[in-house]
């Protein structure tokens, strides 16, 4: 007799994402399966589409959600757009801007680096001269760093690509859901997100969207694209009005992350950017008073990820093992060069609560206490309930 | 007020796939989300490790479930195995060859094509005349032609390619779980599958496996794989025991995919070959008593996907789309060179069942009369109902 029970804990999901869901998004996960091509999961493609629309504020034809999860979305935008010997210019200021890097490189494109400590947002200047000195084709760029809650101003560097006629590739994946992102106004290229973080749904989808410039410069391609699964073309005649069949579409997934995005829209994109600053700040709030300190700077910080520095003698590993072991608490440890240097703490989706701020500051508490480190529960309390005019 | 409702109606899914899930699939979807590093969820993918070598009868290390569909772990096979001006003989008999085909074909190799009439196997003679003419690094061929109902049979195939060296890669995606695949005695270099046929799970994962030899292969390779998401050397250490950060492993489909290995192991994949082949033979033998044909001759029918070749005069889309609205019942068109040949009957999973079988024959012997080509429908269940003893 083979149990039927799956042994997963319930925690408390706090970390980079996958983040907690809620019991609505769970539903709609049992809603039974129907075929890739029955006209009414079309219909349920066709939904997502529109929705993703609203919160790519785009009227791209090619929005979807890409069949893996958001790392194919980002291979998608880079292997449709990029082909050997083109010049790419690539941004570098994480984890996530070097996994860009590496997917150019394998499309055997001429790359021009510009990086940027992690921890501060890529410099327009740095741009600009870059782009006065060559001619690109695209320059990739994320978002939201997930490694280092940075968030990128775009205003400089959309204005610069405009000037200089560069096609933008755009992460999105911490961003889209949380935090304004106007695939349109910014003139972008090609965005990609991931289902799991701000727009509130199970991992395993990633929502994508090119322009209709990006698209025909995909047909103008000399050389085909390498990835037949992720080729935009052939993923848009399934998405799109001719309905040829490309892959077995997870209906399972795409009824969950229309019932999120459903909730984006009962909520109203304003107000959950709102909620997700609101949260933050007073996560923030509370962080600084109990005496600890943010990577990133106030001006660059993003809402929905949260990068502490840890205090010099506190051990990382045994630190997060108490925190899950103890409070089913899962926070993310730092990426690549951060590896040992920060904790991120997510607050995305349904996620974001003040419920959430508040654990988080007396767990950490708690735990940092255990170790030596003394702080000041009552003020770091205070401090985010002020922030939450609670 | 926006409806939390996804209209989504239940069918009878009785085409080439997604079939029908047991409840306690559905139910191991709501298994709550963790993160893709927590210590609980590594046990998991472990255990899908394990389940899936059972399945796929092999010891090979670097098996689990790719972030995707069957598609992508059909790219992960070829665009880890192959690159640019390698020889590689490449098998095309159905729809899902020549996908390979293509797939190899964007890996810049040089291919040697060997094609069957769709609806025949490939002629081993054929194999063997081509490799004793070249050599090859790799074989492509498809076991279970999801497009003809084509089974393929691999014993010549198998030795010849051991002796000449060549690595197989073959696609499993029908044949997986519901058909015997002996990965390690075929000798096979790297073989997929996908999670919604005869595993009896939700879409959106595809099963793969590498052996030792093809994984090795891999590292001596000359040019980087061109897909970062789906570099089996990434995958495998996250997979396997470095836990390296790669994607964020859908939970929700790695639950459900769990527990359908569990309902296979529970069952004995003996039993569950031997009912996939009785329920075939029952619709065989209710089919042609019916007075129609199988596409497919009697020694080369894959036993989960059924080949029914159209009768004259009769209207495809009419019928196919009178079955659904009147017994929301989805039975498979053809593809490609079949279109509006004939239509794909699946038995897979938990929808090869005696009453699905009836259920067809009652609803396939109306849909027909209603165009005006009578059947005996009571010789057809009788059929039926003396493969299944019943």
């Amino acid at each position: 007799m083979v149990s039927n029970q799956i042994e997963a804990p319930v925690r408390k999901l706090m970390g980079p994402g996958p983040l907690e869901i809620h019991p609505r998004v769970y539903q709609a996960l049992t809603t039974p399966i129907i075929g890739y091509l029955d006209p009414a999961y079309l219909k349920i493609l066709d939904q997502v589409g529109d929705q993703l629309r609203k919160v790519f504020q785009t009227r791209n034809r090619a929005t979807n959600a890409a069949p893996g999860t958001g790392t194919s979305g980002m291979e998608a935008c880079v292997a449709n757009l990029i082909e050997p010997g083109d010049k790419i210019l690539v941004c570098v200021h994480g984890y996530f801007g070097d996994r860009l890097r590496q997917m150019v490189e394998r499309q055997e494109a001429e790359i021009t680096l510009i990086t940027e400590e992690w921890g501060r947002p890529i410099d327009p200047q740095k741009v600009e001269a870059a782009m006065k000195a060559n001619s690109f084709k695209v320059i990739t760029l994320v978002h939201a760093e997930t490694s280092t809650g940075v968030l990128q101003p775009m205003d400089d560097i959309i204005k610069l690509a405009d000037k200089y006629g560069v096609m933008i590739i755009l992460d999105t994946v911490t961003s889209l859901g949380g935090v304004e992102v106007k695939m349109d106004e910014w003139g972008l290229a090609a965005a990609y997100s991931c289902s799991q973080k701000c727009i509130g749904c199970p991992p395993g989808l990633s929502p994508v969207s090119f322009s209709d410039r990006a698209v025909e410069s995909v047909k103008n391609r000399k050389h085909p694209v390498r990835s037949w699964y992720l080729d935009i073309s052939l993923l848009e005649k399934y998405w799109g009005s001719e309905r040829v069949y490309h892959h077995t579409s997870s209906s399972t997934l795409n009824y969950a992350l229309l019932e999120a995005l459903r909730m984006i829209e009962e909520e109203g994109l304003q107000n959950r950017f709102d909620r997700h600053l609101e949260n933050h700040r007073a996560l923030v709030a509370g962080v600084e008073a109990l005496g600890l300190e943010m990577l990133v700077s106030p001006e660059y910080r993003l809402p929905t990820l949260n990068t502490i520095r840890i205090p010099e003698g506190i051990d990382d590993m045994e630190l997060r093992r108490y925190l899950l072991e103890t409070f089913n608490l899962e926070i993310g440890g730092g990426l690549g060069a951060l590896k040992g240097n920060v904790w991120r703490v997510g607050l995305m989706g349904h996620s974001s609560s003040a419920a959430n701020v508040l654990f988080f500051l007396s767990a950490i508490s708690r735990a940092l206490a255990l170790q030596g480190h003394k702080t000041d529960l009552a003020a770091g309390t205070d401090a985010a309930m002020s922030v939450l005019n609670a």
